[in-house]
């Protein structure tokens, strides 16, 4: 069985590659999906299909549908649902998708530095695994779908 | 993963082909489904297969049963589901499908000219995305399954 | 046990009143429910809530939102779906509403004139009754929920 | 019927108090629903029940279990899910309650500034209306529950 | 609480009225349901509501979709399903609402004399009990929903 | 796509081999499966596997109940349901299983010779289409797979 | 809105009562419901309504099925399980209760002593709040209904 | 079709070898699934992965959850649960994941001795089978899945 695994959340940093190298180097059954994350594409997708709009809410109304067709799509066929809360920005989608994979019934792991533990604990509680690190992410992937614990993988922080 | 994607509606124009060949072109890894398109089979399939019946009711019903056993099963294996509105006809079927696939969660893309809007607003506001040309359901696809934005498709209007 | 029936398409002619008042007079213990019916509100409720458009388009989509909050519960709570086509107009809604009622499960009934028989096949084939008038929605109602034919209620057409 | 209003979200302005006294003045027949709104007991209700814990993200995790009994049972009674985002903090739990409701597929209305539009669009692309103020959601309420248009609720912003 | 008790099936001796009796007497807080059980407005009700149909096959047809809008309705609605099938006829309809009621997940009851316990091997197998004799089944809503076991009511058979 | 065609009802006639062999002349992509129709081995399977039982109910019990692991998973897994209703037996598991199919929404097929019509009523109208002949229903699958009429499959009766 | 809670599990001693009788002092607006918890009832009501079994096997067989018509029932209709592992006994009916009430996504409270926490890891991590002492399941309903802190709820342990 | 077979429960002893070499043995066309049976390692994840807990209720707590991830997800794709009691331990997760695929409507087996026939009455009535040794199940397996019994497999017990 070839695991499906949404990586949701933060575009602005490299922890997607850090986790689907290290699931690639641990040799793991995985196929990772998640958003369009060219943010430049991402927010003009609507227009630039479907014509323009004058209006910023429009034109993010637009947006957010066409990349709803892909996200909901994935989000929906997943085994595994990951979301990253990063440093900056609101993240507002981040904890969305989190919260649909929690009434879908999805497995959900969150990642996110301690300094937010306290703002997403209704996320965390909903969550199976609250991880710091995406190395975490890769040890979690490789203990759930072969069952082997790695002494190898050191646990950052 | 292979996209499934349920074209429903008109039938008396070329729009799925369109879309088909666009896609084809694009290289997308989509497999389109739909109804029988042949007007005249469709029509005539209930009593061609189950024998003949008086009443036009009877004869209609006969043949809607038999073509939903094929539009039922494809609408609910569908990844997206496009609705086409064409300029003539009623075209209930079509928004029939569309509620089926609202109720059901399917994303929806409906396709259809500026004229039907105003009739068509409980439909279109059920869908992630609005087209009105096939260009636009192929560009769609194109963002939505490879997460990229062809700046050479034209958009149509 | 009050059922609850959902009157749902055409609001041009006063249909919903004659199988309302025919219910009452039968003394069935039913609970109507229907979409706001008041065309000029319906259409404006969007705007006149959540602020002016310029585009139609977006009028409609505001207009259209505002009618599903009520249109979707009360369709969701219903135990028996009445869909009515009438002789003019396009009428997708009624259509749309129909597919939703099939793919939820809801017992349907569709109501309209002999004329749309073919071009309705479909949805006819998902109801488990077709009406031609009121009166038979009423005498339908009183045998569902006391089991009794009543012989004086004339059939019409 | 009476329905159901889950008020999820921001809690610390007055707006469920407004659209409460708003819905109450207008006579409509809704129960409003929502978190507990005493932000000391909702960080507290794990441990003061439940016994200590020295980590704050144990303590935390216990208050969120707590605190999902209530509104996780709430939400998902609910007719409608209002979801306010207010001008601070970061309000993960909110767009949590919007994910949920979401995939639940209860009608969502989102409640907040212009301000939060971009941040907020893949949110305010799921909900079936975007409301600014307190008295767009009770006029909302209003033409939801009555059908009636009241000209005489002014539009705020 | 009432628990609602839908009694499907044999509609030729009076096992229904023991039933209803048997727990009226027992003070149990129960509400039956069923289907129509005058045979010959049951069998009629399609052509009487809406129009006489030449052909045998389809006076059934519609006779049978205006008994399944109430069939269904209150069977989705029982907590508890009791089927009996008598020593005549076919009965295939109970058996079929046996299957509804099995993967619906409703609790189900047979109830049918041990001639046929090796012809309704699966049915009985998808039931939480097989009982002999209407009293028996009395006997059975009595414990489950009152806990009692009652001394006094003789087994039959 | 393979279609998943799932072949329940009478066990003593050849009709599952006359549609599987008409499938396979056709050239349609159908995988068919069905219950154990080696009438000793489904009749003794619970105690050949599971230890002997003396009372004939028990025996019963245990086969239904294996039996039941294989039919309810194949019936679930398919994308259509032909049930089959032969001229002899009484074959509740036949409606059974048509009851189940219809709960689950699956697309259901009847096939049985007319002299069942009045019996079957209940069952005939929870399916798409009702055939007399095997034949039918290999053309029946024709059209909905591949879309073709086929002239030269001649109906029978 | 009258909150039903199920008390699963344990019982030999009076956890029941102790619930019951802390939020009829709290004045909370609480139904609560459970298994039959008279044990020789529970075991007999089996053969006591359906008839003698010579092996222990079917006597607890049928039991069980009886039992289940009303525990299932229940446990479905339930806004919050309470789940009680006690000091003895295997309890495993407890334990499927609990993964019956987390399959079907209910609010799940065990209550247990600290000594049953590695044997119940899996059980408790698929809880919303675990807890030692009946009077905490009475602080958390009053917490989780009326949004209130008891003060002089004592926490016992 | 390959079969998804999820074997839960027990891990002290190698009945699950005895299982898959079984049906290795007779070549039947069956993919096994099951938690990591490794028992330290199982124990140890949570903490190994996510960081260390001094408290053992939170240790057992992390490591619940990451092997949740596993066991939930590759149990809701099974066909068919199988669930050993073995003679020893309390195994409170076992039946939690018996309840867990009933409540899923997953085909459940039991496998466990006679003397625990009684604590087990819940479970086993909800299981379509109650194997006493891993070589019924095996037996079980072959029938199902190939229909075919075979009278060379002798019966344990």
């Amino acid at each position: 069985m070839t695991w499906q695994v949404y990586l949701s959340g933060e575009i602005h940093t490299d922890w997607r590659e850090l986790i689907e190298r290290g699931a690639e180097a641990a040799g793991l059954d995985v196929e990772f999906t998640g958003p369009v994350t060219d943010h430049a594409a991402s927010d003009d997708c609507g227009v630039a299909i479907l014509g323009p709009e004058e209006k910023p809410f429009w034109k993010d109304n637009l947006g957010a549908g066409v990349n709803a067709i892909r996200t909901r799509t994935l989000l929906e066929k997943a085994d595994v649902v990951v979301v990253r809360f990063g440093e900056q920005y609101r993240q507002w989608n981040a904890a969305f998708d989190a919260g649909m994979a929690s009434a879908l019934g999805k497995p959900l792991v969150t990642l996110h530095p301690e300094q937010h533990d306290h703002a997403l604990k209704e996320v965390d509680r909903a969550a199976l695994a609250v991880a710091r690190e995406p190395e975490e992410v890769v040890a979690l992937l490789r203990y759930v779908i072969e069952g082997s614990l790695s002494p190898q993988v050191p646990r950052a922080g």
